[in-house]
């Protein structure tokens, strides 16, 4: 195997896939999102092996030109690279920390793009180090169908070197890749930050929908406003970092005490339908905490320094 | 008074200001919204009067050309159309609801742009109607900044006609007017769901930066992927709005116990900081009892059907 190191250059994604005819790579995991990476990784010419821990699910991969593998062991001796997608670290984990997948990835590199918490990548790339496996951390921000597509968005946080080095799987997945520094936890903090942002916003809308249908209106009449509501989210995201990152909350036009009179109309609508307001009475208290402490007049995201305190 | 009905026109907000010279409007309640709306009744030409109950806030208006009042009886009387926004319902029963204020409104128009609940909206309009006062609800759905602006949006609803005849005063408010039907409760409505939808969006905002903060990650770092979270989201309520209507929940790719696995390392990793998780807590609550009911398979807006069954 050639030392992969050695043609590591910070230019790598600017470079297409032929002047990476080395590159070989496994994939661990063949779930929707193992799937789509591993059909990327084919399509873009790199020799691709693939396995997962129940049978079965590499046959159209083999059909299109991947490797298939007897073990998870056997699957990593044959890459350069071993990209990890499975459910939960307690997954990973138990497939990449077997002695014989230990000693095969012995001086190779995993990618490990599991979703779970900074502190399981932290552990994990800890157990990698001390078995001398390269491991570089990452996420996958957006869904199945993205992946090879320009709109698939990828986080990594680990070694610098590892993530250029894997240029040509990152540009044979398509999209934007970030390194977010030599955290390993890095890429799974954003990667919880955003997906608390997005379940959030869901669960407000899935609400949205249940108490505007008990007024009588429809997820379609609500729609086009529901959409006009969601596109101001992203300014307002904007404007309202730099003041949390200052801690200089300005509610000019918009206070902490207008916003609790809001959320309580809300409450007590969807209550009044049977409808559970949990989400919002929740979101009402730790509002209601920021204003009791003193600062009704501040802005919403006051709410952010209030609840990160202990 | 002329017959305001006798000028009504479907292509009302077509016209301009000077086609209208008979146009008066009385602003009751001059908080910050109060008087960006007065100030863009002024600024367009119309005879404007205001009044507001704790005196004082008048000043500015009156230098710029409103008529002032001493008492809410006596700003009603000098005009057609009277737009109400104060702080809620109780707050503008208690002005409306007077004698002499009911007196002098007596076939005269109401706009009432003050948020509350659809009930208190219908409750509202029946006094209305038995005190011989047209009455029309609304919901102003942006914040103070875009009144007079194309970026405003009013939301709009009771009797067709009135909502025609108020014209002129919709085109000097500026931006987009939207009348939902008759039922004057269906603009609070509206106003409740879309609130819903931002309020929750909000306290996820706040949540995220809070664990991000706690992982050693500052807001203006996750700032540009927070946006990009917060644009895939017009286009997830409107792709998921028909489902919803339908009842037919497709959860290609991104099935619910997919979201709580999500959830619940959000959830871990948020209390592993110390930092308030209920509104997580609330959102995972509402996806594992669709779950429960065995829609695991299910998209996440399934929940909205499973919250509202009793």
């Amino acid at each position: 195997m050639p030392s992969y190191s050695a043609s590591a250059a910070p230019a790598y994604s600017a470079r297409g896939p032929a002047e990476h005819p080395a590159t070989t790579v496994t994939v661990l995991g063949l779930g929707p999102m193992g799937r789509a990476l591993a059909g990327a990784l084919v399509d873009a010419g790199l020799r691709t092996t693939v396995w997962n821990r129940t049978p079965g699910r590499d046959r159209e991969l083999l059909d299109r030109g991947a490797a298939g593998a007897a073990s998870a062991a056997e699957a990593v001796a044959a890459s350069e690279v071993t990209v990890v997608c499975v459910v939960n670290y307690d997954a990973a984990d138990a497939v990449l920390r077997q002695d014989e997948v230990a000693a095969a990835l012995k001086g190779r590199t995993v990618v490990n793009l599991t979703a779970d918490t900074p502190a399981r990548a932290r552990d994990t790339a800890e157990w990698a180090a001390g078995h001398g496996v390269r491991y570089l951390d990452g996420a996958i921000m957006t869904p199945t169908t993205t992946i090879g597509t320009p709109d698939a968005v990828f986080l990594y946080s680990g070694p610098q070197g590892l993530y250029e080095e894997a240029g040509a799987v990152r540009q044979a997945l398509g999209g934007t890749h970030t390194h977010l520094g030599a955290d390993p936890g890095r890429a799974a903090a954003y990667d919880i930050a955003l997906l608390d942002i997005f379940w959030t916003a869901m669960a407000g809308y899935a609400h949205a929908l249940a108490v505007a249908r008990a007024e009588g209106v429809t997820a379609t009449e609500l729609a086009p406003f529901a959409q006009g509501i969601g596109a101001i989210l992203p300014p307002v995201f904007a404007e309202t970092a730099a003041d949390a990152d200052a801690g200089t909350y300005s509610g000019d036009g918009n206070p902490l005490t207008s916003a609790v009179s809001s959320m309580s109309h809300i409450v007590h609508v969807s209550e009044s339908h049977g409808i559970d307001a949990g989400v919002m009475r929740a979101a009402e208290g730790m509002a209601r905490r920021a204003i009791g402490l003193g600062h009704g007049q501040d802005g919403f995201i006051r709410v952010a320094e209030v609840i990160g305190r202990r």
